[in-house]
């Protein structure tokens, strides 16, 4: 039922989006501005980050959305508007030059910032820039949108499926950037995404909510929960079908199966596209006491910077894996653990019972080498499991973030 | 009345080390056993790493301390006996062999391995090397201790200090190893500290526990808890005055005192010497409402991937400190919070009250490329302080750990 489509956040019908280059950022060839605009009235609800130092929109977004209802996202890189002198004056000023310049009330917009922390946000850059954004909206600006909110990142993040509920096609879209400051806590990252599904602000902030913990919520680069994090959704309703008004509706099902589909494919982009990342690494644990085990198994495997450092150098080091599963703090008998490296080149055990197996090092090599490699390990516990996402650890990491700020 | 002396963990009368290669690692020229004696009985006490994988070693040495003495302690570097097929065999047969060439009980033998997890311990190896270790045993052999003990540290880490108690002059000195798998939790690397206080077990074990959470618990490498952490402690009571037998006993904080100098030294000395570390990097939080709340902020600032590689490129991202302030976990109101840099170079506020000011980038630049820089950050909320203690990430930290095991 679930289908692939193209496109990101402008790929459900009624959806415009544009992104350009205000004067954010230095250079002029990289677009800094995004607005996402739908064609009508739409339930909203979004996550933040759990930070407590949090940025200007994201105090602003929070007051917008407690309608449940939302119209426009605009959103900018290059700065994060955190931590910065005026900080919700010009959240609130920016909206309120969207607003304008749309013809919606402020409320009706979704703000948010991404880049260096401390700056004060160039709101005369954004404000004379707004009225030429409006212009360019159109359903293939979404691959614009998507560019202009990149940091760090080196590809844009689009995802987008369609689902069918009552006869009617309902396509989920959405677009994400990552890269750096990213660590499961919440949403860690931007991601904004819009449907056309007839859905109350209940159910689809329960959807959301839920969807963000299994997708984004897993996925960590380094460790580091951003001051910014947001996960927004618009959805219209103009597939057309009666609106899903509870969780326990059985469409609802249906919507949030699209929803994570959307979720899970930007999520592993996040992660394969963390700073210097060279590949993406999924620790699969299963045989846990509960998920809430499996999910903190899984995350402390892939936050270890000395596993992450050992998968850049493809060394299958996996007495590493074994210490970040001690330290996690989830329950965990060290004698019924078992671990495996698994890829398209292969897959090898290399631990047994919480011990050591002689294994094929060339093989393992190659195993590692690919650019996603999975770890798998089963802890002998349980019947449940989940998976984490992240990358390695690569000298790139450091070039990058020795200087970020120039 | 405290005086730093020369030597380490042999600064104390009465206790002799000696290090030398028995062939674990595979140059030559590098010492892989240490081995340390008292002359008499002593009291004895450890604390552990709290990684739910725990090294075999850790297991074996904490029975032989059940009863609170011990005489000597045997460490190797190069492999880790964690994780290891026969690792507790392994582990009691090495301090079998050890017992039997000294003359002591097996229950007498403080026992710990530093490496690679996963690969047996080579029992055969250190069987063979004991009677030339003995052999070697002097006073003079503690800088040699400090050598065998290393795995990536670039130098020996030893400190001594004496104190007067009763009119008599107390010793205490210790060797510590460090660099990778650096994180407070518990103690975190190894360090072995003898003295001839006379201290019986209780409050020894008191003082241990307390000294290593000011100190090494406040060292953070890399954010991984390592599975053979251990800090251990042999009193001799050789100084000659009447032991004390309680904490509340007014000559308690005098050793102390002499404790807690050792082990700060020896812990910013892992810091420093951090893998790929250029410099120390001390985080002294003041202002915060409880001293446990200071100590996990100052612990989060030091931890943060981004705050570290901002600090290898001497790059005043101040944002990034208040962003882990802000994820740490404790109690903050960011509108309170003020920022300062500082160094032999001078210091410079960077953040006043939550927001940026403006400072001059060039002195900024200059104070963060020392070799010891201080982020100071007064939460503006109480009156309580903790620092804690790391380094900067740099290339050589992921091309150290890219390649750990060949």
């Amino acid at each position: 039922m679930l289908q692939i489509v193209p496109g990101g956040v402008t790929a459900a019908p009624g959806f415009t989006a544009a992104g350009l280059h205000c004067g954010i950022r230095r250079n002029q060839a990289k677009p800094d501005l995004a607005l996402v605009l739908a064609d009508r009235d739409c339930a909203a609800a979004a996550v933040y980050t759990t930070n407590r130092v949090q940025a200007a929109p994201i105090a602003v977004t929070r007051a917008h959305l407690a309608d449940g209802r939302g119209r426009a996202i605009l959103a900018n890189s290059g700065c994060a508007n955190a931590c910065a002198p005026g900080g919700l004056e010009n959240a609130r000023r920016v909206c309120a030059a969207a607003a304008a310049v749309l013809g919606l009330r402020e409320t009706d917009i979704i703000v948010n910032s991404t880049g260096v922390i401390g700056v004060p946000l160039p709101v005369e850059a954004i404000e004379s820039a707004l009225p030429a954004l409006a212009d360019a909206l159109s359903r293939a600006g979404g691959a614009d949108a998507a560019l202009a909110i990149m940091t760090t990142d080196t590809r844009p993040k689009e995802a987008a499926v369609t689902t069918e509920i009552d006869g009617r096609t309902v396509t989920v879209g959405g677009m994400a950037k990552g890269s750096g400051m990213i660590h499961p806590n919440m949403a860690t990252m931007l991601a904004f995404l819009t449907t056309d599904c007839a859905i109350a602000p209940g159910p689809l902030r329960a959807a959301l909510a839920d969807s963000a913990r299994r997708t984004y919520n897993r996925v960590s680069v380094d460790g580091d929960t951003s001051t910014n994090d947001m996960t927004a959704i618009l959805a219209s309703g103009a597939a057309g079908h009666p609106p899903i008004e509870s969780p326990d509706d059985p469409r609802f099902a249906l919507f949030k199966e699209a929803l994570d589909a959307v979720n899970l494919t930007l999520a592993r982009a996040i992660a394969r596209d963390g700073e210097g990342a060279t590949r993406l690494v999924v620790c699969r644990v299963r045989g846990a006491g509960s998920e809430t085990d499996a999910e903190v198994l899984a995350k402390a495997v892939i936050t270890s910077s000395l596993v992450k450092t050992a998968l850049f150098g493809a060394d299958a080091n996996w007495g590493r894996v074994l210490c970040a599963l001690g330290y996690a703090g989830a329950p965990l008998r060290p004698e019924s653990v078992d671990v495996a490296f698994s890829s398209t080149a292969g897959r090898v055990v290399v631990c047994r019972g919480g011990e050591g197996l002689p294994f094929d090092e060339t093989l393992a090599k190659e195993i590692l080498s690919q650019s996603e490699v999975t770890l798998e390990v089963d802890c002998g516990a349980g019947a449940h499991g989940a998976e984490a996402y992240g990358c390695d650890l690569s000298y790139d990491y450091v070039r990058i973030n020795g200087d970020y700020r120039t």
